[in-house]
């Protein structure tokens, strides 16, 4: 038997409900609107606001003078219009008769942000118990309580009670990303809204007393807008079993990367702390991942990392890794990580040597590392990556881009953006300042990845390997 | 016998003579300075003059039209005036002749930015015969050729052929820099110059005839502007008995921090194509590491993130760790870390819970981590940093700040950097974008730390300890 049985019976009758109105509500409650800058339910109704959500808003607070201009109701039974989603707001004794009012309004989706619950003991788990008793039978789904709820970046729905001064929200893109802990999930947003990739949808779901991690991969396999699925994970809420039944049926689908907290004694401990999770040892887990299909990443750079090959690369039929470089060194270190990760390197074939020969200096070095040397320029790139990827010889490429030399051109970016065309990886690797980072921004707003180290371009494209391997 | 016997006898006899010239010299010829913008021997002089070199700059080419309005001479013999440091840019032919004309001229150091030496073969390697039997029996110490030469923060002698705009030069500080790869070192240059900590010195010494790893530790090691000397090593030029004689006696002086290419089959076969050097198994050169008290980096990101440590903290007496955070899921990362580190995460005191929990929430978490929860203010940074850093309880700290959070104030920065008069380790992690940023940036410039993931800052702080432990 498993602690959350309870729960997860509760769960399993409303699986094939549509998690949707979460994401994409016409209309939200906020329940806990606050007149006063600074406050959460302040905060809430001004992202809602200033982050252009594309439906109605409803505060609603017993003070009923408006908010940002916005009319504010007493209580989702006084608002005259059918409500989607409910974000509650308030002190968490009060938390079960507000779920109750939800309940009777037909809300389908519940957002509870406020804290105090279970993760602060007896009291707090009678609380939540109060608000499953009003939970049965209904047709509404919670997500929390104790997070930060969600952001969707197509409707603009947005719970997240952190200012958008401090936190800048990501552009969208195609990665899901699921956060057991708000504060790692809103801080790495805040983070991602620099790249160049985008989120779909993020979900920090907190106690999880309705909705957990298994409902939401079942979401994101079906959801149109998500091709990638990251998770920061501290232990499973749902049981083990329909946990790595769901994480493999939805691996076979899209990829999972999941980072996965609390793996070592001292960071359980933590973990029961924080979210009272039963964190359980690395090995478990690590072989839960695995036979279910799904990526692990060691630390977020890696989850992130992994994710962004994912959300735009093609997946290599082979094993078979070219490297191109106009920095030897870089080279040296790329061929160390592929020997780590098992790749191959094989050399080029010599059609493939005698073809660029006629072009190159004999100081250009056609092995694997290719290394076009300090003097390389465009055409050095542009034949070689043609070569390289019109090829049968290679399933993809780990281009490491040395953009100071003096006659390389910013064209190059050109050249290199036009090899999408053969369908296979591209993951880049380019270290430098202001130069640099603005050739960079030109690659990446084209969809190929770049990464400071070519140990973790490398070490993604035998990421990818893997997950294709996996498919087949 | 070791193939680098005659070079290393060589060296020997020189190795009592300063390498200073290198780097503060007062006059620099620069042999092949170009007219033509974009030529290497153009960029050369353009960097000096730009740079703000503090001596004097003779340009050397048949051609005696000014560059940049400086007087040009046909010869280094030409001119009347004591040359330090001669600078040569042209066609491996000449070289050799040109060599002698600096012995003549007694020129303590010369550096050969020229390449088609013994990398590309027999020929290559026969000038570079003629160049050493040019340099026997005199003065002269020579770095290359095959190399970007030499930047010094102090006197802005700066022979790199990249420009300026493209490549920026990093701010002045403790952190020596030696690169086997002129491209590697060169664009972890250009990187550095966006970060806080700055570089004293910075080498990149090619095929080594003259001048090598042992030498440059060696002169380091003496050198009151380094404190710390991070090195990117593809194979060592000079006989392995003295290298580990001289980096076991440099690392009881000075942290040396060694990032190794070519470790494996596939990098080794790279090594030898790109600087010919004997790469070596990565079990003989990680033990020559460890036995001479070295530390070895796994990727140049963590060269700089263990030297930027180095660099700004004081050493630990003990691995006692405190982690701080108010972030939960950052703090169970940082304790799985820990754990894998070999650390050790002592909860506080009662003493210090009795202390602390008088003005915190029952909900703040004290254990290790410290858990100061999401809505920490200044306060519970400020009592909490003084309790651990004025207690024997521990060593040091590891602080992960989610600067986000809507109740922290910016002045937490000012109650950081303030705990740096109780002398103990303090390594940060903060994640986000620009408001995050600039905060990190007021903590960096007092000489704080601060790391993108929390692995990071943990494996930090046991590096520190590792190499405090060895140094007793």
């Amino acid at each position: 038997m498993f602690p959350n049985q309870e729960i997860y019976n509760l769960n399993k009758q409303k699986l094939l409900m549509s998690l949707s109105t979460f994401f994409s509500p016409k209309s939200v409650a906020i329940i806990g609107a606050s007149h006063t800058p600074g406050k959460v339910g302040y905060v809430i109704v001004e992202n809602f606001v200033r982050g252009k959500f594309k439906g109605k808003i409803y505060p609603v607070n017993p003070d009923t003078s408006p908010i940002f201009g916005l009319k504010v109701h007493k209580s989702v039974l006084e608002i005259g219009d059918r409500i989607d989603l409910a974000v509650i707001a308030i002190p968490a004794a009060y938390v079960p008769k507000i779920v109750k009012e939800c309940v009777q309004k037909k809300i389908p989706s519940v957002i509870i942000i406020s804290g105090g619950f279970s993760e602060t003991g007896d009291h707090g788990m009678l609380l939540e118990d109060e608000i499953k008793h009003h939970l049965k039978k209904s047709k509404t789904r919670i997500i929390g309580p104790n997070c930060v709820g969600v952001l969707d970046a197509s409707s603009k729905t947005d719970t997240l009670f952190l200012s958008q001064d401090r936190l800048v929200r990501p552009s969208k893109g195609n990665i899901a990303f699921i956060s057991q802990s708000g504060a790692v999930g809103s801080t790495i947003l805040d983070w991602l809204s620099d790249e160049s990739v985008g989120i779909s949808k993020f979900i920090s779901y907190g106690n999880a007393i309705d909705v957990n991690e298994v409902d939401l991969l079942d979401f994101l396999s079906k959801d149109k807008e998500t091709k990638v699925i990251a998770v920061y994970l501290e232990g499973i809420k749902s049981d083990g079993k329909s946990f790595l039944k769901k994480l493999k049926e939805v691996s076979g689908k899209k990829p999972v990367i999941i980072l996965k907290a609390g793996k070592t004694d001292k960071g359980t401990r933590a973990v029961a702390s924080h979210t009272g999770s039963l964190a359980g040892s690395a090995k478990i887990y690590s072989g839960v991942f695995k036979q279910a299909g799904a990526i692990e990443a060691e630390n977020w750079e890696e989850l992130f990392d992994f994710a962004k090959a994912f959300s735009t690369q093609p997946l290599p039929d082979s094993n078979k890794l070219a490297i191109v470089t106009d920095g030897g060194g870089f080279g040296v270190l790329a061929a160390d990580e592929a020997e780590k990760q098992k790749l191959l390197l094989p050399d080029p074939s010599k059609k493939i040597i005698s073809e660029l020969r006629k072009h190159f200096p004999t100081y250009v070095i056609l092995r694997n590392p290719i290394d076009l040397t300090g003097d390389a320029n465009e055409e050095r790139y542009q034949k070689t990556l043609v070569s390289i990827l019109s090829s049968k010889e290679y399933a993809g490429v780990v281009v490491i881009t040395l953009f100071q030399v003096p006659t390389l051109g910013e064209p190059v970016v050109e050249i290199i953006n036009s090899m999408k065309k053969y369908k296979k990886p591209i993951l880049c690797c380019a270290v430098g300042s202001q130069y640099t980072r603005n050739l960079v921004r030109r690659l990446e707003r084209n969809g190929i990845p770049v990464y400071s180290t070519p140990e973790v371009a490398v070490k993604c494209f035998s990421t990818l390997v893997k997950y294709s391997q996996m498919k087949k």
